[in-house]
This record gives structure tokens, C-alpha cells and sequence, in this order.
């Protein structure tokens, strides 16, 4: 497994832990004066640079007028990179309520990808789940929020969180499974065909997938 | 046409404009702080109360533990009324991010039931849009983002915005139709089957649906 972390131009509100020696860093526009704050010199700096206002030196720069945000180019350039899980900070939050929306797609575009990618806000942390499961350690707290984000998912299953759900259905036109909650033991959800966003408090961490401990 | 307007718990801004004389007005939960704020006696006030802290009198009181968010039994009882467009006060910002995708959602839950809805925030102003026109005056200004919220999208034309689009795709796994824009000329996307959210600057007021004012 190699991590990515990708700093984008939203809040920022601080690193979850040190950056891992191997990680591959990345700093999209504006996510570069995350990095220069934090004294990190980047991998790669990339994007159109409209956040950031000049063009730094030794970026790869791209049109305004792309299909790709810059938290997508970003992707793109971890994925060519060899990375398959993706860590965004500066990626939730702030005024642009659209670039949080387009983060989410972006979670599930890497979910389509085989890769794995958590957005770290100031207050959550959102991944996106697809044919399989995500595991939470009991000391999780707080509250659990569970979206469709496109096609129906025809096989949720929940345990350990206070609403249990066993090979249920979800969809994008019913927010059946917000605010479902830790229950100080440990929890799985299990997803099959689609695409399940999950958010829950920054303070509890990443959570576990199968064999990955993150 | 008949309008529901919901105030709901979330950061709240002032009114759009002066409530219509024949609106159906819905306090939820913590959105009767905003009705009491503004001297407005809503027609409805329910939800668990769990935001608001405390069970006002003459209201429908529902258990916590339930499967529909305090603004699905607005929509619910706004429905039940004979409406069939609902405007959404405190229903995006603040802490609750679960919340604000939760109403997007809800907004969703409308358009399959033959409603329309918006979500009017402090910045955006949002709304769902299936199998039908959403026309802009050529006064709007700013960016509008547009997102896949359900199954794909076959059927999608932008025009008169900066990046027009004729019968093309969109799904929930890629952010292609994040930050296009107005252009100062009269703007129209139609979508055919599937979901599509809609998000523009809240100072340029609501779109209009074909043979509807708002």
C-alpha cells in the first residue's frame, strides 16, 4: 500500500499524525499554502492555480478550462504514481460548499479505482465504501452518517452501531441512515455494488478497512 | 401550485423575500427558533426535538429514534397539505455536514414525488431537478455546479452557460459539471431521467422551472 497525500485549498485545520516517510505528497493550488505552513516540500505541485493566485515554481499548470478539478488532477497523478490510498487535507469545508459535493465524487471515483481516499476536515471524516467493509474500533464515539451516493446499493448491512441493518437497501433519494451512532463496540459496515459515503468525527480517526489498518 | 416553506434547525440568514400569503409554514424542531425570531407563528411545528431542547406546545412530537430526519416529516406533512414546491430555511451550513447532504437528499425525495424544493443557504441556493428544464435569467451571475446524485445521468444539456453541454453524461464518480458559469445571457440545463443537483450564488434568487415563476 502506498499513501498519497493530497493538500487542497480549503480549511485546514491540522495533520491527523505525521506525513508517513513514503508518502507520495502532492499540493493542488491553493493546498500548497497548507504545505509552506507546515514546512513540507511538496512531490508535486500541481493545478490552474486560480485559489492560489500566481503560478509557483516547478508546477505542472493546467487550464482554468479543464474537466478535472484540481483535487481530481491530483488523483490522476497519485494513481500514475502507483498510489492506492489517498489522504485530503484542505478538501471539506470553507465557502465552496460544490468543491466539498465534487470531493465526495472524487472519494468515489478512487473507489471505482481500486484505491482508497479519505476527506480530513476540521470537524469529519468522510470516505467512500464500495464492495465491502468498513470496520470501526470500539473506541469510536459520536455519530455515523451513511449516504448512496448513486445507484441504489441493494446490500447494506450494519452491526454494532445503535440502528443495525441486515442486506438492506439504500438510495440517493432517501437519507434513511443519517446520524446513526458508535455504541462502544466494535462496528462493520458492509457494502456491496454502489457507492456508500460515511462521515463521522474528525476526533475518532481513520477508520479500518479488512486487513488494512490505517 | 401551493408552497411550503420549512424552517429547519441549521444557520439561517433572513428571508429570500416576504412569505406568500397562502404559504404552509413548518417549524422543525429547531428551525421554530427562526419562526420565533421572525414573529411568525408556523402552521405546523414538529420534529424529536432534540435540537430544539424543548417540546413547544401544540406541537407533533416524534421519537428520536425514527427513520425520517425532522425535514423528511416536514416534507411529509407539506405533502400530505397539497404542496407541491417547499422552501428550505436552516437547511445547509453549519456543524452538521450529515445534515446538509441529508437535505440534498430530501431535496431528491421531492422531485420523485413530483415536488420541487430548494435549500436556501447563506451562500447557495440548491435544488433538485429530474426530467425537466432549469431555466436562468440572463441576470444570474457567478458559478453554477452541477451534480449527479443518483444513478447516472444519459440525458444532460447545458446552454448558454460557459461550458455547454448537448445529450451528454453525468455520474455520481466524477465531477465533470462542478463550476461552470453564467455567462449574462439566459441559461437552461436539462436533465432527463436521474437526479440532478443544482447549486448557484443565493444572491441571484431561485431559477424557474418551465411555465413556473418563482
Amino acid at each position: 500500500m502506498k499513501p498519497c497525500i493530497i493538500f487542497c485549498a480549503s480549511e485546514f485545520d491540522g495533520l491527523m499524525a505525521p506525513l508517513p516517510e513514503d508518502a507520495f505528497i502532492i499540493a493542488a493550488d491553493g493546498g500548497l499554502t497548507h504545505t509552506q505552513n507546515l514546512g513540507i516540500s511538496p512531490d508535486i505541485i500541481l493545478g490552474d492555480f486560480d485559489s492560489l493566485g500566481y503560478v509557483p515554481q516547478d508546477s505542472r499548470v493546467y487550464p482554468v478550462e479543464k474537466d478535472d478539478t484540481d483535487a481530481m488532477l491530483a488523483v490522476r497523478a497519485g494513481l500514475e504514481h502507483g498510489c492506492d490510498r489517498f489522504l485530503f487535507y484542505g478538501a471539506l469545508g470553507g465557502p465552496r460548499l460544490d468543491h466539498t459535493v465534487a470531493n465526495f465524487q472524487t472519494l468515489a471515483f478512487l473507489a471505482q479505482h481500486g484505491a482508497r481516499g479519505w476527506l480530513v476536515g476540521r470537524d469529519y471524516i468522510i470516505t467512500v465504501a464500495s464492495e465491502e467493509t468498513l470496520r470501526f474500533p470500539a473506541s469510536f464515539t459520536g455519530i455515523l452518517s451513511l449516504f448512496c451516493l448513486g445507484s441504489d446499493i441493494e446490500d447494506l448491512t450494519i452491526r454494532g452501531l445503535k440502528y443495525p441493518l441486515e442486506h438492506g437497501q439504500l438510495s440517493a433519494s432517501f437519507p434513511l441512515a443519517v446520524s446513526n451512532a458508535f455504541e462502544q463496540e466494535p462496528a462493520s459496515v458492509t457494502v456491496g455494488k454502489g457507492l456508500l459515503l460515511a462521515m463521522w468525527d474528525r476526533s475518532n480517526g481513520l477508520c479500518t478497512r479488512e486487513a488494512e489498518s490505517c
